[in-house]
């Protein structure tokens, strides 16, 4: 079959031909319909620190699809072929301390589709049941795939108390315009989105957003302490992984508040934890993934619910062959998200 | 000055003659512009039995309310003559073990206004310098007068998660109308609003509800859990104080949801705490007016953020002598909240 | 096998002679060492208005036990022939909500061993796989029949803040009992135990209680108001499902307090919900169980880090053929846990 | 009067003739009857990056102590003269949205005693009324002026869930040592401390500590690992503000489990957000201070309760005049708190 694969130590991603993976005990086989391009695909891509330090080529990469069931192992009861599914990209042991105890997205031998095993940037991909949800009837296929990284600032948001606080989101990538979509909707006092790019502050803008900066030409910490009468913001939502980024993330926050840290950097980070941090008594969360299977309950009554129109955040449909195009269009942030059709 | 009070230990209310009162030290004068009837006070001009074991006549009753403070005891520093303000009701003692630990709002020597002390149903009123809280100029007096009740659904509402949950709103009174328009806003995955009156569940709709439920025409547990996949509501809001509904509300909430007790029952309630508590491991918090002062910076970012529309909610405007007229109104259930102008 | 089961819907307990039971798949068969007597056992045997509501007979009763495990479904991977494990009594369907959300303890379809299910009294019982915890070699297998009511215990005093409260436990039975010895060494300030039989209330001083109140000669709720500066508790527990004891557990806790609610009250139970829960803001919580499987986890490292004595629990041990005397004299109160011998 | 200052803004501290302070409105006049020696009294000493970004000299520094009320201004009501007092060092402005929702303790416009305004390190020192806690009857003088640290391992260990929690306390100076002695009393699991100083390990053994640490010759993160089936630490206290343990505690802290961050570092830190962080879901939290005025409720209880033995802590009792050699001492190591008479 068709895939894509880092298949050196070093930047790029090669078109291979691959053999079509045979689903063992409890897995099924789906056949890739929709595929998007997601943050960790392009650290990749460009093999950062961060890629070198976690990635053991060759490796099919690509985590975030849907598609259809096309073949399922004899001992699987809970799906059957013809099913439209989306994936939960976190494969779990189940064995483990934190999957015993219902943390099982932060398992001790977490394997994450893409990364510790091969991907969906193919024509077919393997997972195991517990892995695929059931996209409901109302969802287009299409909206399926972004059901991941939605499901990201889900989980992010809603691990801090967005209703009744000022909200601040560093980094406008599929992510963080989801989470500024979600957080308008969910009681935010307020909403403020801060990037680089003015293109993706505008789909900000879009997609719910009270207000944006620039924070190439604004300095986002004074602009939210002057709109929140010098308090600073109740959550910062930092998903830029930037270093910039995260040090004003901890210093537009306000005492007692709370930073979500979503945003992987590529290196090691510089912190004034005293003035930053401990004076403040902020409360800090590390955020990966999405809660299994809490944030997709979630996600599914949410896109029931008509209350998030994600339909500007898909900003290019493109064929799989395309990728390379698509990773150096990640890079330049002229896009929100990407879809490929393999 | 004209003031209407409980003289007697009986059902109804008196208009009376009584002397203006004199701000004593730390306290504020106001001229009441708009004063609101609220549930609190039906019980007392009812005289049922809550009324009865809390209130020792005569007492002026009233305690929401707006106006112009025209004078200030000496030693008084933050408010001045002519100052718009609303007021928190509850004048707590300072100095117990919940006024030195953040909690105010359940100091252990709380008086309220119009309960324990004379209110706002009268030309004038004195507050504690601390209760008043400056009207912003963007919010018109009338809606400033029910900041205290959207206090109660906004303390009410956000003691729980309601983002990503199903919420179930037991009693369509001002605060049940209140937080049926908050919750709506605030990332609630649907919004029920139950209540055995036809009009409020008209204003219910108004105001946001997904679905309203007469619960003398259908059950509205066995409506919950149709609509919830047969778990059931992650949060009621019980606002009703009947005890029909209470007993609804703990059969309606999902294991490990949780059930807000704000309505205020008349006489003890009958539980089966076994099935609909103790196996469900439902969480359950009384909550009581507003945290002082975190509510109100909430309300006031609220109200300047226009998230919300309150207007249906204001459904008559009386004159205050015609305060019986209204005590009959609110006994109907054919009114939303009520205006009373001096 | 020998087995004692309720054979008709009527009080009492009759041996029988029941098939042994074969392990189906995901299953395991142990050879029961110990067993003990639980409130529900006892609440089963005098065919109380709860039981009547739960139990379907014939059923094999006992859920708290200990044994060898002596043959496994082909299937099983975790545990082998010849382990010593304890149980789990709750049997989750692994597919509901709760099941997929962490709280597997709650779930939709749960099965309890001994009401559901058979169970412990008896010479065999199945359970699933994953119900069976091994027991560490530190630990005597008469201490692991016991897990089970102490993780009651530990489940129950951890979903409160115990370091830094004031804590006061209504009921003395075995549940009771764990909690004040865990209560005492979890940084509680004082530790007060309420119980109607003095007997109990001397294993509870033995157990690391600051205070006992024999309510039945001295109000309880007095006392603890007088012994925390009439701010009353900031924890109490509720572990004896009577009437008077849960009215006086709200009465008795502090404003912004925490009542846990565990003993199983056999009828309904009217509250004064007014005074007691929502004018006080009172958090209160309904607990079943055990954490599956946080609790089991903190429990086998609590009996390792031998901070407890349990020794003091265990009070009578007796032949699994006395179960007849063994009901009798947990009604009687003049015990704690009784162990029995198959 | 005698007080010791920093004058110039470089290393040391220089002994002053002071004026006697003259209480203001709502103030108290302490005589200093014991005063103890701070780590962030070292960091000014030593005129560290942040005792330069922080100080402006002439300043009399100093701030736990305990003494005797002498002068009252005649708008006090609270105490009077004659009354021994303990002393909350965090003086708060009343009036900022942190004051006003009941976390006066990170106040926007907070001030310390000996840092922002002159402090104890002096014959007499005033402060607000407010911030005077009386000392109860039952609790010797010395033991008082060990309130103040003690409250910071209070609001520090309680900030996280030590009940059923494997504990590692990085720092074992003065409030590294009084977290150890408090989380072994509070249902830590375990309670293992790390230090490089043999002296202040040896008083962490005293103090209850299940294992000591020499970070200098054993890997803690390996050690920690090792002893927690190679989950980590649930809880991790850092109470040395040195880079190398903060970045430890990170590495040493299990999945979803928590950091808390209360010793200040120098200067800036790094940090590998990504793997300590980020995928292990850390929650962490920056700690200063005590809660105003919960923490000193619990102080209270919690000494009458006699559960802590805090003799050992207490290492070294010296003259106001031996300051400079306290100071030194403090460098090295080989002390636990100091306690100095005027």
């Amino acid at each position: 079959m068709k895939a894509f694969a880092k298949v050196r130590p070093e930047q790029g991603i090669t078109k291979i031909d691959a053999e079509q993976p045979k689903p063992s005990s409890h897995e099924v086989l789906v056949k890739v319909r929709v595929t998007s391009v997601c943050g960790t695909d392009y650290h990749i891509y460009r093999w950062d620190e961060w890629a070198q330090a976690h990635i053991r080529p060759p490796r099919i990469i690509g985590h975030e699809f849907a598609g259809e069931i096309v073949e399922v192992s004899p001992d699987v009861t809970t799906h059957k072929v013809g099913d439209l599914v989306a994936a939960e990209s976190h494969i779990a042991c189940g064995r483990c301390y934190q999957c015993r105890t219902g943390n099982s997205h932060i398992c001790e031998r977490l394997r994450i589709l893409g990364v510790d095993v091969d991907g969906s940037f193919a024509d077919y991909v393997k997972i195991p049941e517990q892995n695929a949800w059931p996209i409901p009837s109302e969802v287009p296929i299409e909206t399926a795939s972004v059901l991941e990284p939605l499901g990201n600032a889900v989980h992010a948001a809603f691990a801090a108390d967005i209703p009744g606080s000022h909200v601040s989101i560093f980094g406008c990538g599929p992510v963080g315009l989801s989470a500024v979509a979600l957080t308008n909707v969910s009681g935010a006092l307020s909403v403020t989105a801060i990037d680089i790019n003015d293109y993706r502050l505008g789909l900000a803008k879009t997609m719910g957003a009270t207000k944006v900066i620039n924070s190439k030409t604004t300095d986002p910490v004074a602009e939210i302490h002057k709109d929140t009468n010098a308090r600073g913001a109740g959550v910062v939502l930092e998903m830029s992984g930037n270093e910039v980024a995260i040090r004003n993330a901890f210093r537009a926050v306000r005492n007692g508040g709370t930073v979500i840290l979503f945003g992987l950097p590529s290196t090691d980070v510089r912190l004034n934890l005293g003035d930053d941090l401990i004076f403040k008594e902020a409360h800090v969360r590390g955020i990966v993934g999405r809660e299994i299977f809490k944030t997709w309950y979630i996600l599914e009554d949410l896109l029931k619910s008509r209350k998030l129109d994600l339909r500007p955040l898909i900003t290019h449909r493109m064929a799989l062959n395309q990728i390379d195009d698509a990773m150096k269009l990640v890079g330049s942030g002229e896009c929100g998200k990407i879809i490929l059709s393999p």
